[in-house]
């Protein structure tokens, strides 16, 4: 018998997030799964890691499905050094994080929990993807994602060839009954948050905020992950962790720096 | 008179960091600084965004330095969204962030929440630059940086013309006495950290972890940040936030995932 492939499962809404659930149905058609995952939401992140405070690890049971699962007090990032170097026997053959509530596409991909998951097993070696939708609702419909995530997955699998690739799936808003147009190879869209501050006042007096914020998206063009999500398509985005800024390097290396 | 350049400094080990205080002072010979920075230290926080809590700012008076001076309970990129929406009167001409307790050099730059500062104030459009020590101690010798920090933060302020230009400079460790061997632009080193983590149980007999590590420098190309600073030289290398994986694009375009 062909060993199963081992699959690592991963989030940042918490280990009981609907999104995580509906991953943990569709892998365990393909492979052997593990979920590790944070026990409480860590939404907004970044690629942050616990260096200054202890990290627990505790075995759950959540549903009666074939996977093993553990939660932990750990980032998302956290989660996957935790899985690779102290729970799993050997390296999983894929990673897997999501189903984000909410898009990390374009510009949010930096600030992303779930891609942060992505991004960390990729720098150890091990195809990863993360799937996001792009609905905030904790009820999004699932339903529709589930055919593209095994499909995205299986040639993960069957392509990546150990090698470190790492994408970033978002899958559009539709209405029930409608269809995807289809999957989108994509560059990430130039976009940033434009910020509003709104300001209270607590129980004694004192002034605090809640960050909020509007989507502003720089980018018109049709290879942008913005535009095939605006357009109805799932996009996907190669990701990569070097952030050298190469077309840069000689401009600079003009600049009078030693004195 | 001329209008001096607003500097907006922050960081990720807290306001009264040794690092944070070397820059307040070489700062306020170039321009008008205003502080935003943690009120507690923020490592490896990644970028990091507080969207689900409170966020805190309160003046401060630390020293008799001409600068404004604020904490907040977020985090680096976080300072950066309210300094520049809330505090500050104007967008800044220049974003300075550290000086770093330790590396952010090669993947260290993932995990830094100093860089993540830099890297949201390039988001905003201003530029930014990251000065990191390769040396964790508390007590580590600034003195030797302060006329690179002054020299690099005026070049910055003079070529980049309000472009989102964003640096990670790293020093060196060096003995007293000796100087750096110069300053050398270069691109991200491949590497990785390879985890330990150590386990312990608390009073109560529950497991728990400390994340600890070592780091693996795959990467011994002399163009290389990490290969700078092993030689004695001050590494700079320009960042973007473009996650995308150009290289990728056409192979994945191949693959069939629609099904």
């Amino acid at each position: 018998m062909k060993k199963q492939p081992l699959i690592l499962l991963t989030n940042d809404d918490g280990i009981t997030a609907p999104g995580l659930r509906t991953l943990v149905k569709v892998m365990n058609t393909i492979g052997e799964v593990v979920v590790v995952a944070p026990d409480s939401p860590q939404s907004a992140m970044g690629h942050a890691i616990t260096v200054n405070d202890t990290l627990y690890c505790k075995k759950e049971y959540i549903d009666d499905g074939p996977q093993t699962e553990y939660s932990t007090s750990g980032t998302p990032a956290d989660c996957v050094k935790l899985a690779v170097n102290e729970i799993l026997k050997r390296k999983p053959d894929l990673c897997v994080s999501g189903i984000n509530h909410g898009s990390n596409a374009s510009i949010n991909v930096i600030y992303s929990g779930t891609m942060s998951a992505a991004v960390e097993a990729g720098i150890e070696g091990i195809p990863s993807v993360g799937f996001s939708m792009c609905d905030y609702s904790w009820n999004a419909n699932f339903k529709s994602c589930e055919k593209f995530i095994k499909i995205i997955s299986k040639e993960l699998l069957a392509k990546s060839n150990k090698k470190n690739i790492i994408l970033n799936v978002n899958f559009p808003k539709i209405s029930a009954g409608k269809n995807y147009k289809g999957v989108k190879i994509c560059r990430q869209a130039k976009s940033y948050w434009k910020e509003t501050f709104d300001k209270r006042k607590n129980p004694n007096g004192r002034k605090y905020y809640w960050l909020t914020g509007e989507f502003i998206n720089l980018d018109k063009e049709k290879d942008s992950d913005q535009w095939a999500l605006n357009n109805g398509y799932i996009s996907v985005v190669p990701i990569m962790y070097d952030m050298t800024s190469y077309s840069e390097i000689d401009d600079i290396a003009k600049w009078n720096l030693n004195g």
